[in-house]
C-alpha cells in the first residue's frame, strides 16, 4: 500500500510492535499498573476473571466489533441480535452467571438489553407465582422481553395512558419503548382504572407478538422511532396498544393486586418504586458513563503522546502535544475525575447494598437518602463524563472527529445518557428538595441522614491556607468545598423562604429558585466527591506507588474543581483572591506532576486494543497507519459514483489535458 | 395510519395550520418580528432577495433535503453532487451572483465546496495570467478544483512536503484534501525547494485525474479518510502525489515565483497569507456558525412551547417547559448570545473590508489586529455556539436525541468548527501573544490598535452599582467586562515577566502561562462582545419595539457572561458579593421578561419548514404527528430483518401462546 510505504516506520517493523514514544511514556511509571488495575477491579482474582472473559469475547469473530463505523442501522441490528444470540450459547458454554465482565466486554453492542430489564421489572415487582412462571421462560429466551414505561411526548407516564378493569386496555397515547422488532412481551406501565375509579400507575406484562410466527398481536400497532444519534443497534420504537385484553393475572402484583371481584388490595410500600429506579441510575454509572470516560481519557492521551506538533523551543524536536499546557489542561481533570467518579460508584454501590438489606427487613428509612443522591450523582456524572468525552474528542483534532478515532461513537452514545433514566435537571431538582428539606430539618435540630449531617453545622471561618503548598491538604480543600456547599443551600433556603413570606405561591417560589437549587445540588454532590475521594486515598495501601499517585489525581480533581468555579469559594470571602492565586498555581504545578505518569494511569484501565475500537488509541499507538487501513473500508473509496451522471456531463467539453 | 388517529387532534385540520400553544405566543410581541428581520438581513431588499432565493431553491424537488436522515454516506455524496450541478444551472437561470443566500438556504448540503476555495485562492495568490487562464475554466466547470494544504498527522504544513524545482514533487507524507472523487485538479501547499535550497511553503495547481475519463493521474494516490461524525456528503480524502512533474507556471505567482533560470524572486508581502486566513475565519462565523445556532434556538424554543410536562400548581393544566426557569435558563441565553454574535459579526465584517481597502493601497498596518480578532473571534463564537447548539439538543431531552429533530446534525456539523481553519486553542493563543504585545506597548506609552486603546487605562476602581437594577446600565456591566480582561491580561504579562526574570527560559515560560493566556485572550473577545452589542443596541431606532426587546437581550448577554463566570469579577474586589447577588437577582429577572418574546425572537430568523428539516421545530409546531410522519421511513421500520435467521431458531421451541 502506497501510503504505508511513505509513513516514518517501515510496514514489517510496526504494526504490533509499540510506538517508541509510547514506550518510552511507560519506562518512568512512578506506580505498579497491574496493582492498580486490580484496585480499580477489586482485586487481582477479579482481574483474572475480567481479562479470561474480555480475551474469550475477543477472541470470537462473532463478537467482532471491527467493520461497525462502517455499518447501516439494519445492519447494526442485525449484528446486535446475532451477538445477543451467541452471547446466551457462550455464557452457558463457558458457564459465565449474569452481571459478569461480558456486557461491558461487548460495548453494550448487544440486542435484547431490555430483556434483563424486563426480568428485572418482574423479579423485582412481580408475585412469587408471577415470577415462577415467567422467569424460567425469560431464561430460557422463550420468549424476549422488553419495557414500555415511557409515553412519547412526555418522558412519564402522565396518565394518558389507562388500563381498564374488566374491559380492555385503552390508551389515549403511545408508549416509546425498545426492542420494537425482537420483543414478543414487553412491561407496560399504565394508569389502572377498576369501575372508574384511577387507581395509579401500575405494571403489566404485555404479549405484544406471536410466538407462531412473529407478527404483531391484534391490537398491537409498533414501529421504529427514527434514527438516532447513536444506539443504531437498538430498535427503539413506539407501541400503540389498541382494545388489547390483558389477563388480570398479569398485573405484577408483589404490592398491589385487583381481586377477581375488583377489589384493589395493596401490601406493603409503594416506596419500592423508588429503589428500582435508584437501582437502576447507580448501575448505569459504572457501565455506560464511566466506562466511556476511561476509553476516552486513553484514546486522547496515547494520541497526544504520540503525536508531535510545532517545537516547544526554536531548534528542538517537534514536541509531543501532551508536553504543551493547554493539552494538560484538557485532559489531565478528565483522567482524575474518572478515578473519583470509579470511587464514588463503590460508594454509591455499598450504600445501596446496605439500603437494600434495611429494605428486607421492612425498613425504608435509607431510601430518601438514597433517592436524593442516586440522582443527584447520576446527573453529575453523566454530565461530568460527557463533557469529558467531548473534550477528550476535541483535544485530538480532525483525528477525534474522525470515526475512526472511536471518539464520536463514544460520545454520541454517552451524551444519551444525560437524558434517559430521569433528566438531568429534574434529578438535581429531585436531589435539591432532599437538600432543603434536611437542611430545614437539621437547622431545627432535628435528625438528618449521614451525608447530610454537614448541614446542620454551618461555619462562618475562612480558609485557613497560607501557601500554595496548603492547598495540596484534603482537609483544606474538602473543608472549602463543603463551605460552599453549605452557603449555596442555605441561601436557597432562605430565599424561598423570603419570596413564600412575601406571598409569593409556593410553587411560583420554588420555581424562581430552581437555578439556584440546581447549584446547591451540584455543590453538594461535588462536596460528597471530593470527600470520598480523599478518604479513598488515605485507606490504600502505601506500598508500589499507587497511594502517592491517587493522592495527586485526588487533588488535581479538587482543585480543578476549585479553579473551575472560583466564583463560587470567592463568593463570601471563605476564600480570598491571594488564596485563590495559591489554588490557581497549584493547579499548574499538579498538571506537570501528573502528565509524567499519564501514560500508565490510562493504561491502568487495562483496555485492550479490540475493547477501544480506534484507530487513534490502539495499544501500539500505531496511529497512522491505523488510520488508513480502517479507511479503506469507506464505501466511498472508489471511482465515483457521481461521475457517468453527473460529473462526466459536466466535463463533457473539457477535453485536453490543461 | 393508526397513530394519527389517536393522537390530541384530528388528524385533517392539524397539518398545515399552527399549533394554538405556539399562536398564542405570537399574539403577544412586544415588537414587530418582520422589521427585526430587516434588521438582521441588513434591510427589507435583503430580506425579500433571500425570500425569493430561498423559495426557488424549496420548491426545486432536486434541492430537497427530506430523505437525508435516512441515507448512507454514498447517498448523501451523490445527492450533494446532484444538487452542486443542478445549482450551478440554476444560477445561471436565475441570475443569482455568487456569495448570495442559496448556500445558506442549501445548509451547505452541496458538493464541490472547495471548489470555490480552488477560485479564492487562484485569485488571490495566483498572476494576472494565471488568473486568466484558470478562472474562467473554474467558472464553467471546465475543471473541478479542490484544496491540499493540511499534512495528514499534522494539521498544518510542516515541512515534510517538498516540491523541488526541476525534479519532481516528492512528499513525505500525505495531504488530507476534500472532493477526492470529484476534483480533477487541486492547489497543494508544499516546501518549495530550488537546487537544493529551500524557500518555504508555497501554493502549486496540480491535476489529479484524467479529464478524459476521470481515472487519478499516474504518480496521484487518493482515498477516503472513513466516516466522521458529520459531512458524509463531502467526499473528505488523502492525497499522494509521488514523482508528479508540476509545470513551473502552476506555482501561484502573485507574491513570488520561479524564473526559468531558477533564480526566486519575491514581490509584495507575505503577511497576504494571514490576510487570507483572517477572511477565511471571518466569512465562515454566519454561515457555518450563527445559522446553527439560530437554527436549534427556533427548534428548541418551539418544541419548548409545544411540549408540556408537569403541572408547576397543583389542579393546573400542565405546563409549557419554558415556563420552568430552569429551560429558560438553558435557552434564552443561547438566543441571547446568537444576536449578539450577529452583531459582532457585522463588526468583524466591517473591519475586514476597511482592512482590504488599506492593504490595496499595500498597507499592511491593520493586519495584526484584524489576525488576533479574526481569530480570537472564530475561537470564541465557534466554542460558544457549538456549546449552545449542545445545549439546545438536550433541552429537547430525548426527542432532540432523535436525529428527526434536526438537532443532531446541527451539533455534529458545528462542533466541526471548532477544529477547522485553525484549532480553537492555537487561535486563543495567538489572540493572547496580540494581547500581549499591545499590554507591553501600551504600557510604555506606545500607540496601540483600536481595539486594544483599553489596555493603556489600567483602573483600579470598584464597581459603582448600587442595586439590582444599576446592572441593566450597558456602562456598569461594559466597564466590568473591561476590568476583567485588563487584569487578566496584565497579570499573565506579569507572571510571563516573572518567569522569565527568573531564569525560565522564554518559551517555556510562555508555555506555563497558556492556560492564563487562553482565558486573558476570551475575556478581551467577550469584553468586545458585549461592548459591541451595548453600542448596537445604542444606534438602534427606537421605534416598533426593537431597541426594547435588543437591550433586553443585550443585558441578558452581558449578566449571562458574570452570573456563569463569577469568579472572574470577584477575583480582585472589583464586583462585591453583594453586587454578584444583584447580578443574579437582575440575570433571573430578564429570564422572565424574555421569555415573552422568546418564540417571536426566534421568528425573526425567519427560517422556513424545509429550512429547518427538523420534526420539532417546524413552522407548525406539530411535533408529534411529524415524528411519526418521518419515523416511518426508518429501514429497520419492519419485520425483524433478524427473524429467520436469529430469532425463529431462538424461539422454536414455544410453541403456545403464553
Amino acid at each position: 500500500m502506497a501510503l504505508l510505504e511513505t509513513s516514518k516506520y517501515p510496514q514489517g517493523s510496526v504494526l504490533g510492535s509499540v510506538n517508541p514514544d509510547l514506550a518510552s511514556e511507560r519506562q518512568t511509571a512512578s506506580f505498579s499498573v497491574e496493582k492498580l488495575t486490580a484496585l480499580l477491579d477489586g482485586g487481582t482474582e477479579q482481574t483474572r476473571i475480567r481479562r479470561a472473559v474480555v480475551e474469550a469475547i475477543e477472541s470470537d469473530p462473532v463478537f467482532s466489533r471491527e467493520n461497525q463505523y462502517f455499518q447501516t442501522q439494519n445492519e447494526r441490528y442485525e449484528s446486535a441480535v446475532r451477538k445477543a444470540v451467541h452471547l446466551q450459547k457462550k455464557m452457558h458454554e463457558m458457564g459465565w452467571t449474569e452481571n459478569g465482565p461480558e456486557y461491558k466486554a461487548l460495548a453494550g453492542d448487544v440486542a435484547f438489553l431490555l430483556h434483563r430489564v424486563f426480568m428485572r421489572s418482574i423479579s423485582v415487582l412481580g408475585s412469587d407465582k408471577q415470577i415462577a412462571k415467567w422467569i424460567p421462560l425469560a431464561t430460557q429466551h422463550k420468549l424476549i422481553g422488553s419495557y414500555a414505561q415511557t409515553e412519547l411526548g412526555h418522558g412519564k407516564v402522565a396518565g394518558k395512558t389507562a388500563f381498564l378493569y374488566d374491559t380492555r386496555l385503552q390508551p389515549k397515547f403511545p408508549w416509546e419503548f425498545d426492542s420494537k422488532l425482537s420483543a414478543t412481551h414487553t412491561v407496560v406501565f399504565a394508569q389502572l382504572y377498576v369501575h372508574g375509579k384511577c387507581y395509579g400507575i401500575h405494571p403489566f406484562i404485555v404479549q405484544i407478538r406471536s410466538l407462531q410466527d412473529h407478527s404483531l398481536c391484534p391490537g398491537v400497532t409498533a414501529g421504529d422511532i427514527g434514527p438516532k444519534m447513536n444506539f443504531e443497534h437498538i430498535d427503539n420504537g413506539y407501541l400503540l396498544l389498541k382494545n388489547v385484553h390483558i389477563p388480570r393475572e398479569n398485573m405484577l402484583s408483589k404490592f398491589c393486586e385487583v381481586r377477581p371481584d375488583g377489589t384493589y388490595v395493596r401490601q406493603g410500600s409503594q416506596k419500592i418504586n423508588y429503589f428500582t429506579m435508584t437501582t437502576v441510575r447507580i448501575s448505569l454509572i459504572s457501565d455506560e458513563v464511566l466506562t466511556p470516560l476511561m476509553k476516552a481519557c486513553t484514546i486522547a492521551i496515547r494520541y497526544s503522546v504520540v503525536r508531535r506538533q510545532s517545537k516547544l523551543k526554536p531548534g528542538e524536536q517537534e514536541a509531543k502535544i501532551l508536553d504543551y499546557q493547554t493539552q494538560q489542561e484538557k485532559l489531565l481533570p478528565q483522567l482524575a475525575a474518572a478515578y473519583a467518579f470509579h470511587f464514588i460508584n463503590d460508594y454509591l454501590q455499598e450504600l445501596l447494598n446496605r439500603g437494600y438489606i434495611e429494605i428486607q427487613k421492612k425498613n425504608f428509612d435509607m431510601l430518601p437518602e438514597l433517592h436524593a443522591l442516586s440522582s443527584g450523582f447520576k446527573a453529575v456524572i453523566t454530565q461530568h463524563c460527557t463533557a469529558g468525552v467531548e473534550i477528550c474528542l476535541r483535544a485530538c483534532g480532525g483525528h477525534g472527529y474522525s470515526l475512526l478515532s472511536g471518539l464520536p461513537s463514544l460520545y454520541t452514545k454517552i451524551l444519551a445518557s444525560c437524558i434517559y433514566e430521569g433528566e438531568n435537571t429534574i434529578l438535581l431538582l429531585q436531589a435539591a428538595r432532599f437538600l432543603i428539606k434536611c437542611f430545614m430539618a437539621a437547622s431545627a435540630g432535628q435528625p438528618v441522614p449521614p451525608s447530610v449531617t454537614y448541614l446542620a453545622a454551618v461555619k462562618h471561618g475562612k480558609c485557613p491556607a497560607k501557601n500554595k503548598l496548603d492547598f495540596l491538604s484534603p482537609d483544606i480543600y474538602t473543608e472549602a468545598y463543603q463551605h460552599v456547599a453549605v452557603r449555596l443551600t442555605s441561601s436557597t433556603a432562605e430565599k424561598l423562604q423570603d419570596l413564600i413570606q412575601s406571598g409569593v405561591n409556593k410553587h411560583d417560589a420554588w420555581n424562581q429558585c430552581t437555578v439556584q437549587l440546581v447549584q446547591a445540588a451540584k455543590a453538594h454532590c461535588h462536596y460528597i466527591a471530593v470527600k470520598n475521594f480523599a478518604e479513598t486515598v488515605e485507606k490504600l495501601e502505601t506500598k508500589a506507588g499507587i497511594q502517592k499517585i491517587m493522592k495527586h489525581l485526588c487533588d488535581l480533581f479538587a482543585l480543578h474543581g476549585i479553579f473551575s468555579n472560583t466564583g463560587a469559594f470567592l463568593h463570601d470571602g471563605y476564600t480570598s483572591p491571594a488564596q485563590m492565586d495559591m489554588v490557581t498555581a497549584s493547579y499548574l504545578d499538579l498538571l506537570a506532576v501528573i502528565r509524567k505518569d499519564a501514560v500508565p494511569l490510562v493504561d491502568a484501565f487495562d483496555f485492550t486494543d479490540k475493547t477501544l475500537n480506534s484507530a487513534l488509541g490502539s495499544y501500539d499507538g500505531q496511529v497512522y497507519q491505523r488510520l488508513y487501513q480502517w479507511a479503506q473500508k469507506s464505501p466511498t473509496n472508489q471511482m465515483s459514483p457521481a461521475y457517468e451522471t453527473y460529473l462526466k456531463p459536466l466535463l463533457h467539453n473539457t477535453l485536453s489535458k490543461l
